[in-house]
């Protein structure tokens, strides 16, 4: 087994572990470097630059995933199509230098979409970290079936049966929340810095997002609850914050017998948990460690 | 009887029309001079420079609706709460020059929110300028009965019963659309111009909406279904165009014996006609007539 350089390399952040020969992570780095700040050809130099010195030995070898395989990352690794197991997922890595550098794939899946349609019969969708997340987290917790959370810029919900992603689908969550908060009229309203956290206006909007039809109007309440001195601005943000997820909660069904677990950062993935309580849904939590879980695991493989 | 300036003076743009002693319009004029393009104080001036010369008469009368009346206005004209008639709005004019020049206050009215929380009991709502419209409208369709609906930054539907306005709900429709055409990862996806309204691919996006929970998980189509070629780029504009207006459309109810107008620009107006006639929904539509028939019927009560 060699030594393992895992990184997890997304559209706005680079993060890397260097794990020993036994799985376990000896060093993280983290840098500001996203493939959306990573200009054309220039992938192997920020690499080098970040992570030469751990590659610097014969016996490494370097797995990462995320949106450094899309169209605009390093080298484009096709998709995987769901239903998808661990098997498939670490048999199609695409390799960068062989034996040495490869990046995990990502994977797609469909929705049903218009019958009537020719263009529109069946939605895609697609991921790209999350599976290899995914797939670590079912290790670490020794699951088969579960529903997998995976909060963020465009959050996930992956449904997996019998240790096989089945399907998953995309929530534009995060990116919507910046965009109300940077750029619409609720940026106005809003104050400038996220501030504390204020848990009862967290709670009540996911409570009014899941009793609503529609985010279109609901957003629009925080402009009014402020413009009434309802709630006080520093609440604000929390309040939005819980509108969003409630909107994304709204629509979700569950499987009793699965397992519910989130994976992310702590502040967001105790957001979402709280929220899924407030459906009546125990979840647990999971950080960094599943993505590094999962890369190990397909290192294994080699 | 004095001659009208009818003003419709609202966030993004400042429009006009002069009207004789019997209420007909005689000449219109629109300038790029929104309310957040005016200086603060600055309003008599950006008022003298656009319309002076119709107000150098001794019999001119100015009225004026729209966010000219909000805190970031020339003067703030207090809400009317709904329900509210014809009668109350014309009853309530902010004077800024005490018989020539005045403001149409605004409606507010409010929705259930959490009976169980303290502070959102009652989500609070608002209008300014679409109230005039309304009244407007139903005056030139003599209506005393309807569901009015004006598209745009933030779409109102009004809920019209013994000619007084009920009640009325606001969906940030037009402004989530700009914030993704122009600010999220669409817009990368999306072509720079707006290029040919493609009507098939309009439908598609109403209709997909319509059968969808929530436009953050229909808004990722878009993506997706560029990045497998499953619509042409040209086309994904008006796609999602259809997937906020289908957003705005599925929640709503309908009584079956209120008429509904919609109230807007020919091309919005076209547009939800057609996204209701899919939901079996006849709408009659109207322009910018509505407004300055109803300032005129507020000016006949002075």
């Amino acid at each position: 087994m060699k030594r393992l350089l895992a990184l997890d390399w997304g559209t706005s952040s680079l993060r890397g572990a260097w794990m020993d020969t036994s799985g376990r992570v000896r060093e993280e780095r983290s840098f500001d470097r996203g493939i959306l700040k990573v200009a054309d050809g220039a992938f192997p130099l920020v690499f080098k630059a970040c992570f030469g010195d751990w590659m610097n030995t014969d016996d490494a070898l370097c797995l990462m995933s995320g949106m450094v395989g899309s169209r605009q990352g390093w080298l484009e690794a096709p998709y995987c199509a769901c239903p998808a197991g661990f098997g498939e997922l670490a048999a199609k890595l695409a390799w960068v230098e062989p034996g040495r550098v490869a990046i995990v794939p990502g994977l797609s899946c469909e929705h049903d979409g218009l019958p009537e349609a020719r263009r529109l019969r069946r939605i895609p969708d697609v991921m790209r970290g999350e599976e290899t997340q995914v797939f670590g987290a079912l290790r670490l917790l020794g699951l088969r079936e579960a529903l997998v959370v995976l909060p963020g810029t465009h959050s996930k919900w992956v449904r997996v049966q019998a240790g096989r992603i089945e399907s998953f689908s995309t929530f534009m969550t995060g990116e919507f929340f910046a965009l109300l908060r940077q750029h619409s009229i609720l940026s106005r309203t809003l104050p400038p810095g996220d501030g504390a956290f204020d848990a009862e206006a967290f709670e009540q909007g996911v409570t009014l997002a899941l009793r609503s039809n529609s985010l279109l109007q609901t957003a629009f309440s925080a402009r009014t609850l402020s413009l009434f001195d309802c709630l006080p601005g520093a609440a604000l943000p929390s309040y939005l914050s819980g509108l969003l997820i409630g909107e994304e909660l709204r629509g979700q069904t569950w499987q009793a017998k699965a397992d519910v677990v989130i994976i992310g950062s702590e502040a967001l993935t105790q957001r979402y948990q709280t929220a899924l309580a407030l459906r009546g849904v125990p979840a647990q939590r999971m950080g960094s460690e599943a993505g590094w879980a999962g890369l190990w695991a397909i290192a294994e493989t080699l």
